[in-house]
């Protein structure tokens, strides 16, 4: 019997550990010297990577490119920006390389959080949750008066991937006005699709924006002033995909004037903000650390999906969630 | 021909109040002296309510129970724990009036609320959108494996009326497990129903307690020290309906021992709760000051229901939010 050699570079705890040596065996997992900072950092380089048939987890793209045996690698998050080049594709394609990334894993979670967010920008719960307004009060009035419903709302998905899918199912129930902007249409999306010559009509017409952008080449800084100042006043900004397609100084200016009511980011350029910039302290502008993907058991879900399309690529089966 | 009088104590501003005056002509308005405070609160006894046929929005119990001509009340809420006695459903049967609520009008708001709020609870809001951790730290990590996802988690709703049934509409995206306490099921709720001798089994198995019911002489400290001892360790409380079903020592005690994850509250007893209040303090329990069923032109909306009723009774059509 041949053994394959599973490289995984991921920082994992005893039970996902347990987990991956257990479900590869009678395979090898080989570990680094030094695992990834986190499941979206790339690991430093390591020798032991030369020997991998297999890798898991977050290598750094020149031991990647460098390696002499590699037939598949699957990255541990959704996001692939590093490997998202001409140069690494056309690598990628030439040496008949299988990429898959984790997205299944993250699709639900990072739908959920964007979804959070809606749903606490419509109940108004930065507001509401630091009042302790008397029924009655004016204050209360205008609070109340300022809540709102998410029902039959206008909302846009730039990117559409798993977590815009996912997030079409779960708006379901609110028969919202769903659009989704994409390159081009393959007519298997299930909402109304936008491409860019239609996207400023588009904008024009959402309550809420919602930024799923991979960060490549084509999408940095793709919400400039100019797309800002497309958007419905009074619209809502929220960002789940990368924190570098966005005009920070754009945003915030967008914010200031009240063109956006709010923004709500998950990921911003850098991470996290330095505590004085003035997104940091914009009173309408939400931040959370980059935990939109975060659940309980992240770890082992890594470990399953990996797995999962392990016993895949034993018989060769289409590999889930597969980039490249 | 006949013309009917209406009486109407709401606050209302003037495009509600040129809707409502347009809506039931030919048919007489007639507007108190003083209006109620805001939707929620009973109104003052007043001169002009003796001569109405109909009444909309918060009377006194007193006024309605001496009135001479009344045939039809429409309260402006969703509770109605003041005529919800059986003096009252005594009277209101013998002199036959039709008691409607505005159910509808609080339903979706409402739902949306508390699936604000569990939303909120499974991406951690309160603590990630305070925190600015670095990406990898051990804050960040801690923080994302706190973060879950709704889905196949169990919730129990307590109380099954309209909210009840916008929120199983809502969650069944997430493919949860849905349980209703009633006191009979009715077979038509659409989700297993437990009832009382059922109950301590299913508030062991529920991550999510959503207490919706209303005040009344058989809900007040519904939620006592045995039931929360029931809960799942680590299940989260929410509480959408009134503040005098639950005692807040036992839930407090709960939120100390760790018995119950985290509590959030859009009712209290009183409200607000005065600031020196433990339950203000607790930092795993999250206070809205009943705002839940806000919304914008929430006037108006309450109004277009009323009307739509008004034209039902005037054929003697069946009224919608009927209560008695």
């Amino acid at each position: 019997m041949n053994t394959l050699k599973i490289f995984s570079d991921l920082p994992l705890g005893a039970s996902a550990l347990a987990l991956l040596t257990d479900g590869v065996a009678p395979h090898e997992l080989i570990l680094p010297a030094r695992p990834a900072v986190s499941v979206l950092a790339a690991s430093g380089p390591d020798p032991a990577f030369a020997g991998a048939d297999i890798a898991f987890g977050q290598p750094a793209v020149d031991a990647v490119l460098q390696s002499p045996r590699l037939r598949w690698l699957q990255l541990a998050s959704a996001g692939f920006t590093r490997f998202d080049t001409p140069e690494f594709r056309a690598a990628a394609a030439r040496r008949r390389w299988l990429v898959t990334n984790s997205s299944s894993v993250y699709a639900g979670p990072c739908a959920e959080q964007v979804f959070a967010f809606m749903l606490a920008q419509a109940r108004q719960l930065p507001l509401t949750l630091a009042s302790r307004c008397a029924n009655g009060s004016d204050q209360w009035n205008q609070l109340r008066n300022q809540c709102s419903s998410l029902a039959h709302q206008n909302v846009i998905l730039l990117g559409f991937g798993a977590i815009g899918r996912r997030l079409v199912e779960l708006l379901r129930p609110f028969e919202m006005d769903i659009t989704a902007f994409r390159r081009s249409a393959r007519g298997d999306e299930g909402v109304a699709v936008v491409t860019p010559g239609q996207l400023p009509a588009a904008l024009a017409a959402a309550d809420h924006v919602v930024n799923i952008l991979p960060d490549n080449a084509e999408s940095r800084l793709f919400f400039n002033a100019d797309r800002f100042a497309a958007c419905k006043p009074g619209a809502v900004f929220y960002n789940i995909g990368r924190g570098a397609t966005v005009d920070q100084p754009a945003l915030l200016a967008a914010l200031q004037s009240g063109r956006l009511a709010a923004a709500w980011l998950d990921v911003t350029d850098p991470e996290p903000l330095p505590p004085d910039h003035p997104l940091v302290s914009a009173p309408n502008c939400h931040l959370t650390p980059h935990t939109a993907g975060g659940h309980r058991n992240e770890a082992e879900s890594l470990v399953r999906h990996f797995l999962a399309n392990f016993r895949r690529f034993l018989v060769d089966a289409p590999l889930r969630d597969r980039i490249m």
